[in-house]
């Protein structure tokens, strides 16, 4: 029986299972989680409007009869000797899937990895919200200059992550936790989102980016824009502007790169430690190793890194191991859209183009809709009729034991 | 202006608050968590069955104008200076009313606090699920002897978090786990319930704690009665009965004591370190401050430690210092009731005893009314009715972050 084994059980390679499920292959597909996440909520996880669960699912409620799951780490792969080695076991494979995304790129800043949360994984989100939290809760007690540091965040990078995480945050500060905390003012908050491009949304029409920066100022977002981060200290973002940033939160949605286990799997990689693959998605110079996903470059015509493409690559591999197509894979665009904020979003699709609630009710459908698993997507919706109508922010809880990546635990205990 | 200290914003801290709402009190609220936590549910989070924010709710967003709240944890209270010194900041009161709750009692059972998990905080709950999937997922992957220790738990405690947390284990374990892992069988898994007692739920009539029993076992649940733990190891419980259970999971549910931390503080103890009060809920020898909930004691006529009769003692408390009465506090047995399994509870109020899916329909009802917040019941709901059919087990997810208590980092990391 042909063994397939595929890495990682996000958009791409829960793609590949599913669409293989009635097949003759005998598949084994390996995470280091139990779940998988639904990344383009996450921000809402980090900015308190959604729970941590509701946007993850088991991963073992999706799998069939020729398919079994390994909860494990990969440390390497042989492609000689056809083995994949995790911490848990060791398996051999007739073709290879990988599908183990990216994770984020600092560009090399200075310290930019040590004082600055990404928002890449459930962990990111739990331990983002909880700092933010716990720094408000501070910032009641704190000194007048420790509470200008403790109540204003930088978001580095314009793009989908950069402007939907704003946009919820500024949301959640401005609203729910104003309220919360009478001795905060909303204008006490600020909100600094610093882009290197001269919009944010660059990948979007310049009408529609221009509305989508025109909606976060009116927001309270401040946007810095053409300006670069030079370094980050743990309470200030510099610019290559000149300009200085006070924030105690800094994060991190600049960009991404593959990572850096990879250099270890002897793969064709490029420059920026992704791998190298054909028309076919097959790794340049092996015959039964696919990669896909985020983690996958075709370097004749780069790709974004988007949900939508993770998925028609693993639709395609799923054909192409089941002798369906031969033809290359050809990237069908169905659009793309980035929401801002409350009734404020924006949707791209060929000549269409839609700005405000229109585009905010179809984002909104699309997310439920591509959501897993039912309890989710009703869960999710209660949150949000919650939330159109308390202004969000129903899930300010500090989840205890997602200790946090950057204050010291002395002085976090000093508040806790 | 009166400025009263309530620290903890457990069931009984919270009804002080809520009842002297429109007071001229100024009161301080004290919390190490920014979230009161729905403790009777506790045991569904961490079987699965429910998510972690759901059984929460922020504290900030039930306040009044007269209420400020303080997260952090007391150091301290210094009775004579009429001084709370927290690790925040220290804070005078005119009145004291201390509700901080009980934590576990190990009986002195040897390596207990060590080997086993309690459940009695929203961390705790997260970790045993975590651990509970976590050593699931490695048992596909183990060798014979190690799988049936990892297959198998012991409960200690036949009270109703013992019984309610044993039932819903069963229902997860033998339900949705087993159909995750075709290698296990439901009956690879074992679950044991200790209770010193010659029968479970004691604190109910025998004819209610019969039925319970008898349901248990039908779910596969072995009850161990009359007999105690004599020590505990990694992967065995020694009975006193000389019997031994293999076993990597135990749950420590046998009873609760008062925090140790309270010997600092100067007040009057009785012998399980509980807050010695008079009828009035005063703590002996002092005017102004008050205890309440699980950690107050009145000697003469002990009471059990349930939230009704916390959220009664708020009630009157928050009575007593708006002078509307100087009567002895009197708690009213509004009745008792406790949850197996699916379709299987027990009710008792006065002469109505009730068993079986009636006596589930109040418990279910019962709960999500006394729940906090509309959205955290339509949740729940969703859950439950989804649960109903799916036979629940629907938040299966090792939740990142929370570190387990037990297992080394480097044997789980072997299986994460």
């Amino acid at each position: 029986m042909t063994h397939i084994v595929v890495i990682g059980a996000g958009f791409a390679g829960l793609e590949v299972v599913k669409r293989l499920k009635d097949t003759e292959f005998q598949i084994t597909l390996i995470d280091r989680n139990n779940f998988h996440q639904f990344t383009p909520l996450l921000y809402q996880v980090a900015t308190a409007h959604l729970e941590a669960e509701e946007i993850v699912f088991p991963i073992r409620q999706l799998l069939n009869k020729n398919t079994r799951f390994l909860m494990a780490t990969v440390h390497e792969i042989n492609p000689y000797t056809r083995e994949v080695i995790t911490d848990v076991t060791s398996l051999n494979y007739d073709y290879l899937v990988i599908a183990t995304g990216s994770v984020t790129n600092y560009f090399g800043v200075v310290e930019a990895d040590v004082h600055s949360y990404p928002l890449k994984t459930l962990q990111d989100g739990i331990r983002l919200r909880n700092h933010i939290l716990t720094l408000i809760e501070r910032a009641s007690y704190a000194t007048v200059e420790e509470r200008e540091e403790l109540l204003s965040f930088a978001i580095v990078g314009g793009g989908p992550t950069g402007v939907e995480f704003a946009g919820a945050l500024a949301e959640l500060l401005k609203g729910p936790i104003s309220k919360d905390h009478p001795n905060i003012q909303p204008d006490d908050f600020k909100v600094h989102l610093v882009d290197a491009n001269d919009n944010v949304l660059k990948v979007f029409r310049d009408k529609l980016s221009g509305y989508a920066r025109e909606r976060l100022e009116k927001m309270g977002v401040t946007i810095h824009s053409g300006r670069y981060v030079t370094e980050l200290s743990r309470n200030r973002v510099y610019l290559s502007s000149g300009e200085e940033i006070k924030a105690r939160t800094t994060i991190w949605s600049a960009g991404i790169v593959g990572p850096d286990y990879l250099t270890g799997w002897e793969l064709p990689l490029d420059d920026r430690n992704f791998i190298t693959v054909d028309h076919h998605l097959k790794v340049i110079g092996f015959e039964n190793i696919f990669a896909i996903g985020d983690i996958a470059s075709i370097d004749s015509h780069p790709l974004p890194k988007m949900a939508t493409i993770a998925v028609q690559q693993g639709q395609y591999i799923a054909k192409y191991l089941s002798g369906d197509t031969t033809e290359p894979f050809q990237y069908r665009d169905k659009g793309k859209m980035a929401v801002i904020g409350r009734n404020a979003a924006i949707v791209e699709m060929g000549r269409v183009r839609l700005t405000g609630m229109l585009a905010w009710m179809i984002w909104s459908i699309v997310h439920i809709y591509k959501l897993i698993g039912m309890r989710n997507r009703l869960n999710i919706m209660i949150n949000w009729v919650v939330a159109y109508f308390r202004k969000g922010g129903q899930t300010r809880v500090i989840l205890p034991g997602s200790e946090d990546r950057i204050l010291p635990m002395m002085e976090l205990g000093k508040y806790r």
